[in-house]
């Protein structure tokens, strides 16, 4: 087995927690729909997960790839099942980067993501279609693919 | 076809990007174990999602069932796999309550999100054996269960 991840929320009031990370950091979650709702939701957070998990990879990557990146960005969007439990059916990912790259390059980053590093894809995959994007200095430098 | 959300994030600096929600809410994350890791990882943002998703539903369950909730917090720890995608394998949950409340209408509660309601749940439960206790005023009520 490998390592572990701890992390704890505490109930502060109505849906509002503050989460605290096995790493020390501490931040809030609410439902941010709700009077007062302060921060990200749950549901949010999974999004953000993706997005992050994938978007460290890729910029990993293209660094050890030696490929000078100015700018980057991951969107992610999520369709929602009609009925409990209200999984994400569809996620439509898209990554966004600017610089000086060699597009064969940023979609081999995406793919080794994709289909190799990120943990948080590979969990939601089972539930989750999901479309890929990518964009290069603002044109698009792969089609849509399951 | 439900709703969707969306986010974003933007690429800092090495390991770290700033989330935006299309709630309009933004958090930090990174690799927390990097020379100046500032934020939580996006792996360990699953744990917090998880643990929010399923601790909200208690506590709008419980609320429901008017059951005086005075404190809560869900702890939950991740095991990675090995190799990569490094997903949980396994993800243990302990829920803790304290008051003045029933135990079979905790458990019910509980029982409540992780069968129905919790979207989180039930998109990591494919990949991950989902272990749970519950804990009120600090003595369990229920062995764990897979």
């Amino acid at each position: 087995m490998g390592d572990s991840l701890k992390t704890r929320v505490r109930w502060v009031e109505d849906h509002r927690f503050v989460a605290t990370t096995g790493s020390g950091f501490s931040l809030v979650l609410d439902n941010p729909h709700r009077d007062g709702g302060a921060a990200a939701s749950p549901m949010e957070l999974v999004l953000v997960s993706l997005a992050g998990c994938t978007g460290v990879d890729v910029v990993a990557i293209l660094d050890k790839m030696r490929q000078p990146l100015e700018r980057f960005e991951v969107e992610v969007e999520g369709s929602r099942a009609d009925e409990h439990p209200r999984v994400y059916t569809v996620l439509d990912v898209v990554y966004r980067a600017w610089g000086d790259i060699d597009p064969s390059k940023l979609l081999r980053a995406v793919e080794l993501s994709e289909g190799k590093y990120c943990s948080v894809s590979e969990m939601l995959r089972p539930t989750s279609k999901i479309n890929i994007r990518v964009e290069l200095n603002g044109e698009p430098v792969m089609a849509q693919r399951e």
